[in-house]
């Protein structure tokens, strides 16, 4: 893909910087992870500290002196995630700020209008991100949106067939609305959406009408939000084939080593995920065997690396220019310790770990791709071809 | 000064790495600051992860992967620092763990012992520091400590002059009893520690007994524990030119920038304190006007850095190999919204500056003395030259 700060590969694993950093890294530590582009979020930065901030400071890049690509989302994911306190209607949605608790409108309008001030190189529609299945009977984990159905139902008022339809239609007029609003389509590639929770034909109505919108490129959204893995990949796999072939497409908060897998092989090009970061900083990381918790006493006095192998800065130091005694790694035990005494430099080597492990694997997918060598890729990742959904490709 | 890990310069600023690491940073960070001494503390790493972690680690170096030197302090400061919840007697200190509670033992054999497990090059003696004034009706900030004076108080035992002496002679003993269970002294350099408050008699009389004893260095503790800015010099002046001239002379826990200035003027060649980086954490950044409060208002559209022709990693990202869009540096209005969003990065790049700061310092300082050159140190830092108690050199 090529923006207006520079080239990044593809498929491309995006990290997640949503109030205008990666939690715990410094710019140049975000790179060292071979991360090319950055995540922001437009509902956080609007709020704090402001859009006005940002574009006074003369946008997301200067601000936060990320010179690569920057992507933005648009804010209607929070509406989703937030729906408990939010208030979703035709035009927009109301939130309740996070910060102070004051009612804050966001349109379409209101959403590009804060996206061109921020100033990323894509930027994504303002859209009206369903439930994926009935929060009212089927199993979620998303007890906000379970809240708020449940709250919308006893007003007499959901009815999750209506709900995805009223926000497949408001979606396709928000992105109508979205375009016009655009006011920097020469630098900024605006992004559609598609919704339709896990109902296919829902999908496929809500494919149609958004790509019939001419943009540089389009989303898969309302995937992962709760549904079984199974899910993700049937649904990717539909909505995918049905996006142009000669346009980047985007999944959008996905996921796990497997589900980007399986969403490559439906032809997926550009992912984003607070996995790699999120749960470092919950002292979790990923290593090709699966993951390592390390509160966990088994750590303890394992003075080996995180993962043998890994070319990361907390398991090869050596190849990020710092010489540690011996040549030693930061060890596990040393991890399990930072951990243990709540230091931040346990969720910032965690973090550079997982960023690593999650760019190798996108490294060895496009070689993957660029070889069409499936087979040498499940060679390395065993554990993630063999646990991709209907990856017959693969293992 | 040449340690088992190498040299550093002197005058020296060491950094505060209480539980084997600077708050924030990767050791290589800490080293771009120009910091070549990192302390470590027996007392907390004792407690967490214990110190045959360290030792089954290969020792705090390799554990915190730290290939410079590193000093450890005795935990004989945690003793008077947490004084409310210890207990002490002519043996030893009884702590009460700031983990779980339970109750633990420290002894000068103790101490040294864990200190030896630790490795670091330089250990400290274990000292009975007792309060510099008369906690039950001077001035004090120190609330545990009047806590425990009142607390001795009521007993009936609690008497300024008496615990002053008791201190001074049980430091003494403690001290040849430190020596003779020192089993590490041809690469562990034991310094001793002299005490007596702002009594310049007890000063004397400790530096006395203490230097009686033959070691590679000497160290003045008990000072900035709450007494005024004067006193701190005057007790520093007093007590290091009762020092050997011809070994390291260390203040522990000093200070401010003028603090540093008068001592080195008063012949100390070491140093540590939690001010650049705690403060750090806190939001405030040291800059050669004063300080900087990163939470104040007047900072939201301030897009200069931090300090004007400052080279740290904050300031001038391109000097750390980082380019940043179009060269500019992290912002003063950036680091604000990282502390309003409370995002780790915030006190990352205070802390990366303020280190800075003090080395630019300490370097200023060398300059000064190996130029002879006091007022081009003036020149350069005149709010501190300003500031320093006494220093008729300097102005």
């Amino acid at each position: 893909m090529t923006t207006p700060h520079g080239d990044f590969d593809t498929p491309a694993f995006m990290a997640v910087g949503t109030k205008a950093n990666v939690k715990g890294l410094l710019p140049q530590q975000v790179a060292a992870t071979r991360t090319q582009v950055v995540l922001n979020n437009t509902y956080h930065l609007m709020l704090r500290p402001g859009e006005q901030i940002v574009e006074a400071a003369g946008g997301a890049h200067r601000f936060m002196g990320w010179p690569g690509p920057i992507l933005t989302d648009s804010g209607g994911y929070q509406a989703y995630s937030m729906a408990d306190i939010n208030d979703v209607d035709d035009d927009g949605v109301t939130f309740k700020s996070i910060i102070n608790g004051a009612k804050i409108r966001m349109t379409p309008e209101r959403s590009i209008a804060v996206q061109n001030a921020i100033g990323a190189d894509i930027i994504m529609a303002f859209d009206d991100c369903p439930p994926s299945m009935d929060p009212t009977v089927g199993p979620t984990n998303q007890t906000r949106i379970r809240i708020a159905a449940i709250r919308d139902g006893a007003k007499g008022i959901y009815d999750h067939a209506a709900r995805l339809r009223i926000a497949n239609e408001r979606t396709v007029r928000w992105l109508e609305r979205c375009k016009a609003a655009h006011a920097r389509a020469e630098d900024q590639a605006l992004f559609g959406i598609v919704q339709g929770g896990t109902d296919l034909e829902a999908r496929a109505w809500s494919a149609e009408r958004i790509t019939s919108i001419d943009l540089p490129g389009y989303a898969i959204g309302g995937v992962a939000v709760g549904e079984l893995q199974d899910d993700i990949a049937s649904v990717t796999r539909h909505t995918a084939a049905l996006l142009p072939e000669d346009k980047p497409r985007y999944l959008m908060g996905v996921g796990y080593e497997q589900d980007i897998v399986a969403a490559v092989l439906a032809g997926v090009d550009m992912f984003d995920c607070v996995l790699p970061t999120r749960n470092a900083r919950n002292g979790q990381a990923f290593v090709r065997e699966g993951t390592l918790r390390f509160r966990n006493a088994r750590h303890e006095r394992d003075f080996g690396p995180i993962e043998a192998g890994c070319g990361c800065a907390a398991c090869d130091p050596a190849g990020h220019g710092w010489a540690t005694p011996d040549g030693l790694p930061f060890s596990r035990a040393y991890i399990k310790h930072l951990f243990m005494a709540s230091e931040m430099l346990g969720p910032i080597l965690l973090t550079l770990h997982n960023l690593w492990h999650f760019q190798t694997l996108m490294l060895d997918i496009r070689q993957a791709i660029a070889e069409d060598d499936w087979p040498g890729f499940a060679q390395k990742w065993p554990r993630v071809a063999a646990a991709v959904p209907g990856g017959d490709g693969v293992v």
